[in-house]
């Protein structure tokens, strides 16, 4: 089986059935998603509780690939996908004296945070994308409310702990 | 407590009290700043003995994000910043011997240097911003001078080590 | 030794025997390197299976930065480093019913298939260098056959795995 075609030598990559230049602003977005998945799939392999969590938002953030990439009609990813993060993420359960958290010495904690940095990269990239040809409004909004997803998370991950320091 | 608005799913976000678009270069420097703070910060659960020094660049990276953002006045960041960092990386204590180092075998001198890699990623965007619009001379003086601060740290590191292969 | 001159402040930088502005798109791509180097040397110090592939490469990019940078001459880079990687990769050595792995369960793997991202965005900002100037393309072609290669070998990994779940 042929991985390596080193058609791609050439500055063109193969999506929607024809060769696009490297250089576009849809392979720099498919790039910025390729990376977030790669990050998402790493904190997955370092905390079993997040498994579940992390394999779903693969599955979206693959989805959503194959749809950038011209692969799956814009049908394929629903709404449903950002109702299921603002389910999940369920912010009503917060505590109203909640302030945002530096999680200096949790460390499972800044790895989820640095994820949402990662997801607002992609987000930027899928913004100047959408100024070219329009991105799917159902993937922008799985998107931004996404890094809203991991913030939550990070916070309730610190309301767990019994080491409440480092709240800036 | 709301933190998801959903008003984000438009391709703006709030800063200067104005909406600004997502593919402005100032949220683009902003995000860059925002990665650079979650590695910071990430460098600061794995060790210990850079705690200190983290949550004070942490902090200063904040203040320069509210400036960049608009929140702060540029006076709120002082070039007494910029000499805390010379002060701290002693330069002058590094021996003339000095090569850089590839620590191939040490994660938290690698670690290190990934960082040192974001700060730039950080001072490239900050330069793009300039282009636009004016960034205080004091923040860029301070980006600039952290990397340095972070390739000095590592050397130190090393310089600690007692394994000391691996120079190239 | 002054590691720390603090010429750039300005926003310059010295390539060539020039100052080259920090916004261009040679220092994007020698940046991106960096970043991609220190993701090289991180694995390096987590895996010492992988230590003697890492610190190979980590000796090309170096050898790819100094010639982008105008320290090198062209020739110093030849198409036998492609080859190596080639060879090495030996992708005759797949199995046909390999499919996509997403390695939810295995950190080495999954910290393979994040170093494989960032070399293509290594790859996507030597694109943009190379519509601005030529970028020779034996070292195209060695950062694209550097992507199949870490693809590969995070397949390689998996099949040595006696955990094989989570094929996607």
């Amino acid at each position: 089986m042929k991985v390596s075609t080193k058609r791609g030598d050439t500055g063109t990559t193969s999506i929607y059935g024809n060769r696009t230049t490297k250089t576009s602003l849809v392979i720099e977005a498919l790039g910025q998603l390729d990376s977030c998945i790669a990050e998402c799939i790493l904190l997955c392999t370092k905390w079993d509780s997040l498994s579940s969590t992390c394999k779903t938002i693969v599955e979206d953030l693959n989805c959503i690939c194959a749809i950038i990439a011209g692969y799956s009609p814009i049908t394929s990813f629903t709404d449903d996908r950002t109702s299921w993060l603002e389910i999940t993420m369920d912010q009503d359960s917060l505590d109203e004296s909640f302030k945002f958290i530096y999680p200096f010495n949790n460390e499972k904690i800044a790895t989820i945070n640095h994820l949402r940095t990662t997801v607002r990269t992609v987000e930027r990239a899928l913004f100047r994308l959408n100024d070219e040809q329009s991105v799917p409004q159902n993937i922008l909004n799985y998107i931004n409310r996404l890094s809203d997803f991991w913030f939550i998370l990070g916070c309730k991950e610190y309301n767990k702990t019994s080491n409440k320091e480092n709240i800036l």
